[in-house]
């Protein structure tokens, strides 16, 4: 470990409540994306926080949407990091909050202890300030930084990141100087497990829609009496075939050609990894937590997890049409929707699903579905233990005492593929220690005490300074 | 034509104002079973009218619902009509309405000239009160009807007639007496063309399910995040499989074993009706009023009729499940669900209905789709144009003026069986003039006056007045 360590730990420790401090005041702003509010105030919030932890240059950078917030730390290092964060939220409107969402009140929260309780705590807000705090705190001990630091904060990655793009290929040139991109979060499970993904998976999301206006048959405009099914064709009848004709019947393989055909199995390293993972994989926790009975076809252990990790899904979101009210009104509708989305595994490509799909609905004879793209979709990316920075981040974790679990992949997606994939081809890392959690859902919350059985809002802070160490030294 | 008639068509006109009021004290007492508002006062309501036009008992017939208006007329004559009628009304809080729904305001309506606008103007306090109105006048001037009536003004026609049945067992040695049942209503068309329908269509409403819960599989108790369909199966795709399995790739045949067995071809007299209507059916308008731009397979003429009046359906009204706002989460759905009719031509049964269904999804594979039955359901009932009752019906359309248009059936449902099939075995007719629209829409509609196209309050009670004296004579 870096000789400044022990002291950049110690001041860690002595500037808890100004670090609590940092974290609420970032939450007090709202920044909520889907419902368009206060998010460009934040995003001004946060560049004024680069620039008080020194960072040389920090802006808007516009975008078709919310501006990303770009900033620069020069360290004159050897190497440069690319920290991805987000400084938008979901909204916060629901029932049954212990605290105003956008306050930022600490709560004992058993078995945990002290949390932070708020809309962004977790996801991801907290451990943005808490970074802040580090650089700071590092910088103040140390006098400077080990890494050079290029900030990537977006507003829409509750939207499905749809500008990121715009944003990455106008600034392809500053950020191909970064050697790695690392997205500090609190990664520890309730228990205190630290959980490392190497890689997401990627997704397209989209609807499917079914109007007897493009198809020119049935009701075109509104709905009519059901009576009318008599003599006139039913848009919702023939939507419901042409979903039938996706996948088979059990609804768990997917019948559109060339959908498997990039798939990548499982390789030795992948092997091993399960294997590891399987001595800790705590399937009834699982199922208990999901509420389901069973995985699918009754599956255990690898075999399951092959499954959730390594198969890409064609899933239907929500799906509605007609009279979907309490009681018996007759309709023959004009109209069905269904939203659907596709998680993608190596070495697939979401630039072919929906060609993909499109054929496969033409091939089939439903040529008047419609496929409406809702966000642009990215590619999966996955990264091998064996890379240095994902060592780097191991070493971090088992440095400060605990022993993480590595997960081959996140069955979730995140776009990590922009920057993964050419041109950039970063190299990428997820984590840190500390435990959030009810991220998208009431009490929200970022544990901050050290009292329960994960690492609160100190444990992060130190894992984050030696995580930059560890890498300076990759 | 009996001799009174023209003194009580003087009456009728003479009266006028006074009759508009009896209508307005009908629909100024709201009564919108689906929202349970008014329901009971307006059952007093109707009791008290049908005491205050010389009925010798009317009482509320409860049932597990709303009450049944049962009253007797004693005019020592042969015949007895029963007179079915319902004094309940869909909602009126649509926005859009030139006058409170529940004040039966009188409005100039182009080219209809004078109307009463309000909820239940047509759909029927309107015909209702009229008939009450006839009643009184024919007494008044004749000194005794020509027919007895029987009343039963039910209060859950726009719940599916649901409790009717309850009603009907206990009361089924009162409603032996009646010859026929005969339904009041305003049935000329915009045009001002009486359109006549012997018979109407059953139906049977219900939902399917497929829940995570009653599958075993799947998420169970609420939708889980969209990533775990990869090792968890989805309801939803189960059911879109299932609903598939029902009818052929375009919606229009229905694949469950005996759904046609029954299924009456149109007879002799169905195909002479049909050429009959062929001559002023009006295809486009009726295209242009539904905006289809064609009827099944492009059909014409009879064959488009013959669709439309003979041929059974399996109707999806709506269907949703999973997440259905704006946006793009992901959810893999626990539940899904469909709100599906079907409606029975001659001679199917409403009671093979659900198990046929039943029996195609176990047949199928779909165990673990559940059926729930929303309505109780009834048969379709059918009369001949040759009937001695229908004839007296054309006959009084005709001496006032007017030529018929006769439908075989309306492709609509009514409960005409429970009192058609055994043990009642009634025969039924249905109409009268006068021309009123827009039922379970904004500015509901009843024209009064009779400076339109189309018959008004006059009309329709001279009508109602004359089928009662043609009745006598049949």
């Amino acid at each position: 470990m870096d000789t400044h360590l022990p002291r950049i730990f110690e001041a860690i420790n002595a500037r808890y409540e100004n670090h609590i401090r940092r974290i609420q005041r970032l939450i007090r702003q709202p920044s909520v994306s889907p419902l368009n509010i206060g998010v460009r105030d934040c995003a001004e919030l946060v560049k004024d926080m680069f620039l008080e932890i020194g960072c040389s240059e920090a802006k808007l950078v516009e975008t078709s949407g919310n501006p990303v917030v770009f900033a620069k730390y020069n360290a004159n290092a050897e190497k440069t990091i690319l920290i991805y964060m987000m400084y938008d939220t979901m909204p916060a409107d629901e029932e049954g909050w212990l605290a105003p969402p956008f306050e930022g009140r600490v709560i004992n929260m058993p078995p945990f202890g002290d949390t932070l309780v708020a809309r962004g705590a977790t996801n991801t807000k907290g451990p943005l300030a808490a970074f802040l705090n580090v650089v700071e705190t590092i910088k103040d001990v140390a006098g400077e930084l080990p890494v050079n630091l290029i900030f990537v904060a977006e507003g829409e990655e509750e939207l499905g990141s749809r500008h990121l793009p715009e944003f990455l290929e106008k600034y392809q040139n500053e950020l191909k100087k970064a050697d790695l991109l690392y997205f500090p979060t609190a990664a520890e499970n309730r228990k205190g497990k630290p959980i490392i993904h190497l890689g997401v998976k990627g997704i397209v999301y989209f609807e499917l829609e079914l109007s007897g206006e493009k198809w020119g048959k049935g009701p075109t405009k509104f709905g009519i009496h059901g009576s009318n099914k008599a003599w006139v064709d039913s848009p919702v009848w023939r939507f419901i075939h042409a979903l039938s004709s996706m996948t088979s019947e059990d609804g768990n393989k997917v019948l559109i050609d060339g959908f498997y055909d990039k798939v990548a199995v499982p390789n030795e390293e992948d092997e091993y990894l399960l294997k590891e993972l399987e001595k800790t994989f705590d399937e009834e926790a699982i199922k208990e937590q999901l509420k389901i009975k069973e995985f699918i076809e009754g599956k255990h252990g690898i075999e399951a997890l092959k499954l959730y990790l390594f198969s890409p899904t064609l899933n239907i979101d929500g799906i509605w049409g007609g009279y979907i009210q309490e009681g018996t009104k007759t309709l023959l509708p004009h109209k069905i929707t269904a939203k659907m989305d596709v998680r993608l595994v190596p070495n697939m490509q979401a630039k072919d699903v929906l060609p993909m799909i499109r054929r496969h609905l033409d091939k089939a004879g439903f040529k008047e579905v419609e496929i409406r793209m809702l966000e642009v979709g990215y590619n999966p990316a996955r990264m091998s233990y064996k890379d240095k920075y994902v060592q780097a981040l191991l070493k971090s974790i088992e440095q400060l005492g605990k022993k993480p679990e590595i997960w081959p992949t996140l069955a979730g997606s995140a776009p990590f593929s922009m920057f993964h994939d050419p041109p950039l081809n970063l190299p990428f890392i997820v984590g840190g220690l500390g435990h959030g959690g009810l991220a998208h859902s009431p009490n929200e919350y970022l544990v901050i005490g050290e009292d329960g059985p994960t690492g609160g809002l100190r444990s992060m802070e130190k894992s984050f300074a030696l995580i930059l160490y560890n890498i300076a030294e990759a």
